[in-house]
């Protein structure tokens, strides 16, 4: 999951979720922009980051909830749209999705590099995310039989 | 395929091509912005929609032709300059690789959710495509050598 | 590798570079997009190039450095940013991955018809890029353990 928009995230776990109801092993491994959805919305720590770190912190999404459309986005407009559209035929939003992958066992991991450049800590993200290098995700993803890059 | 993009669809689409030219069996899953692709640029049903859906349907391109392209569109003048470009080395456009994978036997499944949430139905998409959920999708996925999420 | 952005390049690179350490082959088709990561920067040639070519030649990204970021770009303000912090964290730049890559011996093809389209030559890519269609990249794609479209 390198990706940090909406509807991206939205197939992303999707997939999880079905996967998991199929009793498939699920791991997601959140890299770059992916990151933003998986940052835990009541937690903030500025303690011992750059300046640009808490400026990066603070414009990013912080959590399901505020991620941008990948595409008709139009200042929120089109994602407001999408969302209701989404509600008027009961399809629950990102939340439930996130709520449910967590509920189910899917394994969350963060990329280390990126949290890094990016200035996260493992204290702001969701509680379960493990901290893994890229060789530590090729390991995981060499075993597994299906693989997307989203 | 996610993307509702011309460049991204012709990448699909050329490897689906090529891939039944090798012989390899094809399907194709498309979600979200995807399905602007395969809908049926000559039949809109407006029953049963809701006005937000109706919009959106209007709104959204409609086959291949009225796709954008991923990076430097800007407002269809990169498109018209890739298609010239196209067009000069003899490349076919993409109506011609949607053409070829109809004719080749690529598999062609919609997603099920997307289509409900965007309003989309059975009969405005092309007559090949059946409507799946994504828990079909795994578990041709799972039994597939390649798999790509574009 | 289908995408132009400095990001996405770097998560590519990343990946690329991991396996290799972990004794993995690796092979990156770079299409559309993706063959500005692989331009010569040294090289142009515009001989035999139609007017179309040429311009496109100038005003696409040439090598690691001129990529941008696939969001929060903002003419390059964000990029710059990134970067700032990656300095911060001494992570290295996509040049450095780029260069570590070609020195542990990922193989690098470059797509034929992409590469026609656009009027790249061959002369104008790194040395090592081979030319190959995308039946080539699916026959070595159906043999190997893990295959992302980035």
């Amino acid at each position: 999951m390198f990706s940090g928009d909406y509807d991206k995230a939205m197939a992303a776990l999707i997939l999880a979720n079905s996967a998991r109801e199929l009793n498939m092993d699920v791991t997601i491994f959140f890299a770059f922009w992916g990151l933003f959805l998986i940052r835990d919305p009541d937690t903030v720590s500025n303690e011992d980051k750059t300046t640009a770190e808490k400026m990066f912190g603070m414009m990013a999404p912080k959590g399901p909830k505020e991620l941008p459309l990948s595409k008709m986005n139009f200042s929120g407009l089109g994602k407001d749209m999408l969302l209701g559209m989404m509600e008027d035929d009961e399809a629950p939003p990102l939340e439930a999705f996130l709520a449910g992958a967590r509920k189910k066992g899917v394994k969350f991991y963060g990329c280390k590099l990126s949290m890094e450049v990016m200035g996260f800590k493992k204290e702001e993200m969701l509680s379960e995310v493990e901290v893994v290098d890229a060789k530590e995700y090729l390991k995981d993803a060499i075993e597994s039989d299906v693989q997307l890059f989203i």
